[in-house]
């Protein structure tokens, strides 16, 4: 006899029923098609990947939540191991981003430039498990690589919204900023450059842990207090004048506020992004120029942005520019910049609504009574085939003995036509 | 200065370049909606599972391949540690089919009755690694779960064969055979029942070591030679008779030579699984039966199966019943049986033929160059927006420097309409 099955899934991953999995299929089918159209090219690379890789200071944060993997064999050595690192030579990827920089770095004589990449895939992290958060999750990630012009984020952002359009989002808003323009801001308040990752961290966090949270960490930082006064009375400023879709009138009080600190130029390219993309778009959503948007990633090096939905507390999905990011690793700097939706809120969303994806099939179901002779089974069957054919779903299946139930069940699934096959001598009259 | 990075994957797995993932992609969709259109309901399960179900014994070879997880945080002590299992509470999946009777032991009162499951996924096994055999790879599984007739393998097998049509094979070979006539073969040798599945591990391998490989492994495994001979002289006139697909006379001349031991209801039922599958197959593919046929793991019981296609050694699939496997785990049998298609193995031959897959959108480029002013950008794009509209394909991007290799490459990549735009006084004559 066996050891019993441990029935749950490990501990904060899911399963997926049936339902959802639909809902997801038919998601990431719209998201696929969408970005294809824009001639996004569809990559993958291995879920593992070399702990140097996932260890490299690029990953924040999620460095320390990577799930790492025994080395095998030879290699695995438990009585000279003294550290983690000594067991372990790969984990499962966090992000697709690292990957994605990898697979460019290797392969780039092989691809187009610009490498316009799609890139659909599950991704880990040990974090604690909390509603609606688990510990493997699918990121839905597209980036241009090899173009250093704001073209690029206009075209991830169109692309992006009129995903999230055609999946049946409406009014949402997306929030752009650049990194330059709150690094100026951090040097007007006096922060060194050397400072300011670990400022931008701290008010990344300032919808989650408020005002008064992020002066403590600054604090516990050990900044000085002038600074963080500084910096702190500007972004309530800032947030008082709001997000704004005419970006020009916002960087004229911002350019006022920092006294010289903001490049024009920077200011500039920005207004160019919301300004091509306010005469591109053409359903129902906004984009505005947050200067406050942080975003959480130390590898972003202009543009950030990240979608909103107003029933929805956390993000739909984000992104930025990181131009310095494959130069980290390869040594040459290649301009970067991507936007990764977050396909599982996007389904938890949906699923709270209600959704229901839209039937492109008829189903029909045939319920053959058990003991039903064989030749009437193949007819059924070869009928199943024909209607298949003609773009149906057919299922044939033996009757259960509860075929009301049996019944129920089929038609919360979606089947329309449900036909009994009964035996020549118990049908119905 | 960050480390310089790891380029290659992970030893043994493999970045998926946009060619093959074109064709991965088409080949997918083309077995989802096959499947889909029998009834199939699709599902997913973590890639990570609990490292006692992957050590339950049911995976046979393939436990000893399992990528193992660390445990994290308090769980972790290296200092207490005695053995790898001290450190592990979970590793990747090596098959969907542990998986899946897990998923079915969590849910099984929120799934219909018979359950149609169909599941796709990465899976991964730390083999070494060898040409076209990777340590992650693709697994589709189809499973039904709950019926103990024999239209169940006839349908798993029909859709299958269509699937693999569809994709564009042609006059491949599936054989079945049934382990209860292994066993009825084992026990007219002189095997006893708990001898048996380790002699079926041993003649599962002779096409790779054959006949005198086969014989040293069973003599090294300690079994009487005189069984050993009995059984591969009944083996070596089975290879002489063939492969059949009018199995009656075939299971005759076997009923012969097993005189007694074979169950004429055993036999019956393959005959109908077979008969069956002639009267409803409609393509140009053989079903035949195969007394030699014994498919790898331990967990079958019944009826099992393999798909071959003459260029290739190896199988493109295969499966088989096991209707014990759940009870071994939960306690209470429930009949099963399962498909699975050798996903790899479809590419690899693809790839290797120069499989272009099938195009449904017209491909076009603009390619804008450098300078061009940005109402001409916007115009350009919003013309790209209603293309896009209408199905085609639409990239928009800078002009590179050396134009003609750009060219050349988006016509490699399927472009046909390559639109040039320039600045207004650059434009050529």
């Amino acid at each position: 006899m066996n050891m019993p099955l441990k029935k749950k899934p490990v501990s904060g991953m899911k399963d997926i029923l049936p339902i959802e999995m639909q809902i997801r299929e038919y998601v990431l089918e719209v998201i696929r098609s969408t970005y294809r159209s824009f001639g996004y090219t569809a990559i993958d690379t291995p879920a593992v990947e070399h702990i140097e890789n996932l260890s490299s200071k690029q990953g924040g944060d999620n460095e320390q939540l990577i799930f790492k993997i025994l080395k095998r064999g030879e290699k695995l050595s438990l009585q000279n191991a003294e550290s983690e690192n000594d067991l372990c030579d790969s984990g499962l990827r966090y992000d697709l981003t690292v990957p994605l920089v990898r697979y460019f770095a290797a392969h780039e004589n092989e691809l187009p430039t610009p490498f316009k990449a799609l890139q659909i895939g599950n991704v880990w992290r040990a974090d604690r498990p909390q509603r609606g958060r688990f510990r493997q999750f699918t990121q839905c990630d597209i980036d241009i690589i090899g173009d250093a012009s704001s073209a690029a984020e206009v075209e991830l952002i169109l692309a992006t919204a009129q995903a999230l359009t055609k999946i049946g989002f409406k009014g949402f808003q997306i929030r752009v900023n650049d990194r330059r323009i709150l690094s100026f801001m951090a040097s007007y308040c006096g922060f060194g450059e050397e400072e300011q990752t670990e400022v931008f961290a701290s008010l990344d966090k300032m919808e989650k842990i408020g005002n008064d949270g992020v002066l403590a960490e600054l604090e516990e930082k050990g900044f000085d207090s002038v600074k963080i006064k500084k910096v702190l009375d500007i972004i309530a400023v800032l947030q008082k004048l709001g997000r704004e879709s005419d970006a020009s009138s916002l960087m004229k009080q911002l350019a006022l506020l920092l006294k010289g600190y903001l490049n024009p130029h920077v200011a500039a390219d920005l207004g160019t992004v919301i300004n091509n993309i306010l005469a591109l778009k053409t359903s129902e959503w906004e984009i505005v120029f947050d200067p406050t948007l942080v975003r959480g990633m130390g590898y972003y090096t202009g543009t950030v942005f990240e979608v909103n939905v107003p029933e929805l507390g956390g993000s739909l999905g984000g992104g930025g520019r990181y131009d310095k990011m494959i130069g980290a690793f390869t040594g040459k700097n290649v301009p970067a910049v991507g936007f990764s939706l977050g396909f599982e809120r996007i389904i938890l969303l949906l699923m709270e609504r209600g959704f229901v994806v839209p039937e492109q099939s008829e189903r029909r179901a045939y319920l053959i009574e058990k003991g039903v002779e064989n030749s009437k089974v193949i007819e059924i069957m070869q009928k199943a085939q024909l209607e298949r054919e003609q773009g149906e779903i057919v299922l044939v299946i033996w009757m259960n003995k509860n075929k009301k139930f049996q019944i129920e069940q089929l038609q919360k699934e979606g089947y329309t036509q449900i036909v009994d096959v009964y035996l020549e001598d118990s049908k119905p009259t």
